[in-house]
């Protein structure tokens, strides 16, 4: 499918309701479980995203219509929530990113992005040459994937419980 | 982590919820969208969860529960809503989930079902005898699983924009 900057806005804008009705008020154990050792609960995945929010998208996309290839993104920390959603609630975690989320599309809709822009080049840092097209189609598929590990990572709190169910439930050997 | 009931609820009580913001309104290119020959589309997905509605999770509940294990289910057909979602819009499919799913809880709740009731056996066509435990627990990963097919259905869509960040991306590959 070819990009499409209003339905990539559509379904950005869609993602905090996503991960309210999923998570909001949820038991505690459901928010904090994982998939094992070193792999992200869901309280870890909503403060993932709100970390992407504060530091990568926007900021990147920023740096693509000002620098161009000139400069590199600064790298991004994919432990950094870790340290930064210590001791919050995961409805401080929502809220927040629902907030943040908000304000990025705002800052979208300022940029006042032409088809031409679009086609602009950044540097990342390990990618190399990309450009703001690949940056906000990252963005959306960036979103459904952790959506995605979200619900598969609840799926396999389960995974002992179906029984012989677990031979038709692929997301549970993921 | 151990089957409670009350979870189960809560989860299952979520889905139409997070069905409605990931796809409601959405552009019809990504609602009819799939992975490609014989793979499912969101607008596929959402006619199956209702069809299990229908004929799988709450009728099977009750052969449990009024023929033990005497008494083999229906076995499900994966594909009756390519047929029964003929002519439908996508709001049409959320609305009829919506109250389906209302309904099979609804129905749960009138089963009083207690612990002793929870390890009662029956009998699957195929997979031989099962619980009820297994069956409720089922239900929950079948809907975690089918949220987690349709963001990776749509993911896919832009699996070509992303460019180079699709190496950071395994939602891609699956």
């Amino acid at each position: 499918m070819e990009f499409q900057l209003d339905h990539a806005k559509e379904i950005l804008g869609r993602t905090p309701a996503t991960l309210n009705s999923l998570l909001e008020h949820l038991p505690q154990e459901w928010l904090l479980s994982n998939e094992g050792p070193d792999s992200w609960s869901p309280f870890d995945v909503v403060g993932h995203l709100i970390h992407a929010e504060e530091t990568d998208w926007i900021p990147r996309a920023r740096i693509i219509l000002e620098y161009g290839e000139k400069r590199a993104f600064e790298p991004f920390d994919r432990f950094a929530m870790f340290e930064k959603s210590r001791g919050k609630a995961m409805g401080d975690l929502l809220a927040m990113f629902e907030r943040r989320r908000g304000e990025s599309l705002q800052e979208l809709e300022e940029m006042n992005i032409t088809p031409e822009m679009l086609e602009k080049q950044g540097r990342h840092p390990d990618l190399g040459v990309v450009t703001l097209i690949q940056l906000l189609s990252t963005w959306v598929v960036h979103d459904l994937s952790h959506v995605g590990q979200i619900v598969r990572v609840m799926a396999k709190q389960y995974g002992e419980t179906v029984g012989a169910w677990e031979a038709y439930l692929p997301v549970l050997r993921r």
